[in-house]
This record gives C-alpha cells, structure tokens and sequence, in this order.
C-alpha cells in the first residue's frame, strides 16, 4: 500500500465474514459482510490510509481480499488461517426490514480471533473499533505505541449481558462509542436519551453516537446534540451493514480532516449517514462497490436540502 | 376580538374538551384539552387572527373559555349546549410514552357537533380541520365564502376504518394533510413513508406531513423532501396534544405569513415542532400557557444547533 505521508491513518478492527441473506425481496449468496468489510468500503472514500485487522479462513476467496486492496485497504492485518474456515453468518429480515431472525451464526476463525496491529498503523490517528468481545477491542488499544487521537467503538447488547464488566474497561478508554438507542437505555437504565448520553459521558466516552436505524442517529458531547436523520428512501432493500457502513464514514471524515471539533463531528455523522443510505439500496456490499463520487456528493445535497431552513431570530 | 386589517385569518376546528391523563408520573385531574384547544394555543404564539369552532356542555367551565380569549382566540364558534355535557377522554399512558390505553370516551355533546364557521371567519386564509368525523370536515370547508389559501386537514385510522369514502372526500378538496406513519401506510398500503406520501398526494393534497412521534415529522411535496426532528429532552411528562400543538404551529406559521411556498413550509415544520417540545413537558394545556416569547426562539436556536451543519460541496 502506497504511504503518502501527512495523509490520516484509520485503524479498523472488526470481523470479515460470509453473509448469506433473506429479505423479503429475494435472497442473496454466501457474500462477502462483515462490520470490518463495512466499515472499511465505507471509509475508502476518504483521503485516509486505512487497514483493516480481522481473521478469516482458507476458504475466504482471494477475490473477496482483492476488493480491500482495491479500495486501498492495507490487509496486512488480515489473518487467513489455514485450514480455518471464514465467520459465517445467516438471517433473515422481517417484511418492515426492522427486525430480523438470526439463523446460522458460525464464529469458526473468529472464535480465536487474536488481532495483530500491523507495525505502520500502530500510531493510526484514528481507531475504529467494530462489534466485538471488549476484550478482543482492548487487546487493540493496548497495542497502540502512542495514544490515538480519537479512538471510537461500537457495542451491542450482547457484550452488555455477557461481559459488563470488560465492556465498562473498554467505554473507559475510548473518546467515542456507538451504540444502538435499545442498548443505551440498557447500559444506563435511563429511557431518555438525552439523560442515557450523559451517563455514558460520565463513565468516559465524551462523544455518544446513539444509533436509530431508519430514524437516524444523534451526536452527544457535553451540553450539545446533534441529530442526522436517515434519507428516506422509495426502497430499502437490505439493511445489513449500514450501522458499520454509518461508523466507517463517521470515522473515515474524521481520519480524513483529523479534526475532531465537534463542528467536524457533526460532518462526520453526516457522511456516516449519507453513505449507509446507499448500503441499504442492494445486498451486501454490492453497493458501496460501485458507488461514484457524484452519486455521494448529489445525495450530500439531498441531505441539506432533508434538514436545513433558514428561520431568522429576531 | 380586536380585528386587525391585513392579519392573517386562521380558522380552527376540532374538539374543545376535558381530558384525564394518568402517566408514570402522575394522574391529571380533569383538566382542559382537545385538538381546538392545543392547536388554538400553539397558534396563539404567531400574529393571526384565529377562531376555534367546536361545541361544549353547559359543565364547561368560563375560566376554560376565558384561556382562549385571553389568548386573542375567537370563541363565537364555540357552542355552548344548555344542558349538555363535554367531550370526556380518560386515558392512560405505558411506561415508554409512546403508547396509551384510552379508558373512557364520553362524546357527550361532541357526538352531535355542528360546526357553524362564524360570519368574520368565511374568508379564512388557512383554515386547520382537526382530527373529527370527515363529514364534519367536509361540512366546514362547505361554509367558506371563498377557497381559502391553505386548507390543513388532520385524521386518523379510526375514519380510515370506519368512514373511507368521506375521509376520500376530504383528502380530495385540502392542500395538507398530517397523518402519522402508521396511518399514512394504512392508507397507501406501502411501507415506504416516501410511496406513501406520493400516492397520497395523488389523492390530492400537495403536501404530506407525515407525524413520526419522537421521531420528528416528514414533510413532502412533489420531489421534495423536508425533515424536522423532534427535540431531545432530558423527560417527556405528557405527551398528550403534542401531534395538536405540532399542527398549530404549522398553521399558525403559515397563517401569519401567508406563504405557502415549500421554504416556507418547511420553517413551519420546525415552528410546530418547537411549540410540541414544550407541550410534553407538563400536564395536557400548563406549559402552553405560560410560555415566553424568549422561552420559544431559546428553543428555535436549539433547533438549528441539532440540525444546522456546513458541509462545502466541491
């Protein structure tokens, strides 16, 4: 991978897997998924360099590696174990594509998934954390040879029910976390979220992404909240990846500008949201592979012309 | 009421009533409410002239009836029935907010409401139709001397069920509707919110406000979209009146200005959602009444910091 030098660094660290789909619309393959896939797609359209840590299987095909390095993802992270066989996950989505049914779920090379920081990203400006054991995202920070300016995980409930007390030591040690709206009312006991946000804030993270699926996602820090909806869309075709894909644009503008203001936030939650719009619109990654500059930067203006008015305080 | 020439005539018809409100955090006694009312008040924050056309029982008390002269809200259209008794709603909020347990309706004098639009408000510029029986609606929009500027109609799934080719009528002769997501997909049956309002704007009307609760409101008319978030807060108290209160803004905005241009609109959005923010913050009518001018763009300025952001498009 090329290094251009001045350029942010975005450290990603998250599962690349096998996702075989249903939707009410069809079916798809085993295909490629994965919120490391997803979030690093969605971050290549950045001016970033960015490398993914994850582990897959011999059965993992070099096809499906060839896309990360074709978006300028460093895969030198990526672990292929012989003999091992890839992350394999099955679902299916309910007709309102809310909800949804997991099948299959097969951890194989995931299960003993050790991640290896490669040596030119342990001082990444910025750290992407996927879903993953706490444990598995601390073993990542604790590799890290100085302090990222920004680190930045995503959490579900499952880490909340199984490994509080690890997932406490990680929420201490991070700047940002994203977590779904069912799941920061879980880890606070707050119904509100204005009120769940700040609990979070007081355990570490200073920034709080609460993650609303179709009703979008809102930005929290200190006294201040920002709020992005999702663009409504004539079709949702299939939902999976768009939290990771939303993540991987928040974290990829950020890397890019590497500022980390809460003005650039608030940018970051935009392109975030803006680029999950698109991941929604096939199966899989299908679209986030083929997805072109004017395509984003017109639906950027779909996005100004969604929320912003201009009502004059007297 | 003082006429003032050039004001903007705002005609307002829904259900004056009592309402008794039981939430995590308390019980109401029987206290003022209805769609006229909550939308009244909301309006009263912008320079109109507004009348609420409606029907009470002799039960209702003047201290009631002087809250909206006291507001510069015509009440000639308000009859009172010797003898008769007030729409009565008991009801009951879950522990979330979001959904309610309606434990008595009594329509008592509401059951045989004749709107008589008062002679001064027959030239109307925008006149808001409240959630009522359609044909009640449709009786009102008959007594226009002139097509008003901006006719608003509010309804909800129980005519959608019981009284279809009235509603149809309806939908037919008004500019606006606002409908909840729910209902907007029972009438169209399409889940996209964005087909939704496309066919119902076949219908007729040109503009679809479709109500999302917390989840803010969507605005849509031909190709264009506007969307208003509602604002986080620390508690929700009551949230009865708000979707009213959200509705009278809108119209209140509109009728003072008289433009009905999509920018327009779209300020309006945001207006009515200022106003619903303070609604749920007390019990049924209190924090509408003693709302403050400062109080009102305080909150419109939070507003634009949820959602104003400045991305340069290249």
């Amino acid at each position: 991978m090329q290094q251009i030098s001045g350029m942010g660094k975005l450290l990603i660290v998250g599962s690349v897997a096998f996702d075989d789909i249903e939707t009410p619309f069809g079916k798809s393959d085993k295909i490629l998924g994965g919120a490391g896939t997803f979030i690093g797609l969605a971050a290549s359209q950045f001016k970033v360099q960015s490398s993914v840590v994850s582990v897959v299987g011999e059965d993992f095909p070099q096809s499906y590696l060839d896309i990360f390095t074709d978006h300028n993802i460093d895969i030198s992270g990526i672990d292929v174990v012989k003999g091992g066989k890839t992350f394999y996950w099955k679902g299916k989505y309910h007709n309102d594509l809310n909800s949804r049914d997991t099948l299959i779920t097969e951890l194989n090379t995931m299960a003993d998934f050790n991640p290896v920081v490669p040596d030119n990203f342990k001082d990444a400006d910025v750290v992407m954390l996927g879903n993953l054991h706490p444990s598995i995202q601390l073993g990542v920070i604790d590799q890290m040879e100085k302090r990222p300016k920004l680190i930045i995980a995503d959490t579900m409930n499952f880490w909340m029910n199984n490994t509080w007390d690890e997932l406490m030591e990680v929420v201490k040690r991070i700047d940002v976390i994203t977590i779904n709206d069912e799941e920061a009312r879980q880890m606070t006991n707050e119904y509100s979220l204005v009120k769940a946000a700040a609990k979070i804030q007081e355990i570490g993270p200073k920034y709080v992404v609460i993650k609303k699926g179709e009703h979008g996602a809102l930005l929290f820090h200190e006294e201040h909240i920002f709020f992005a909806p999702a663009l409504p869309l004539e079709e949702v075709f299939d939902p999976t990846g768009a939290g990771d894909t939303f993540a991987g644009g928040f974290a990829g503008h950020l890397a890019e500008t590497k500022n980390i203001s809460f003005e650039s936030m608030k940018n970051a939650i935009i392109h975030g949201s803006n680029l999950a719009s698109f991941c929604v619109e096939r199966f899989g990654t299908e679209r986030m592979l083929n997805l072109k500059r004017h395509e984003i930067d017109s639906r950027l203006l779909q996005f100004k012309e969604l929320t912003q008015f201009n009502i004059e305080l007297t």
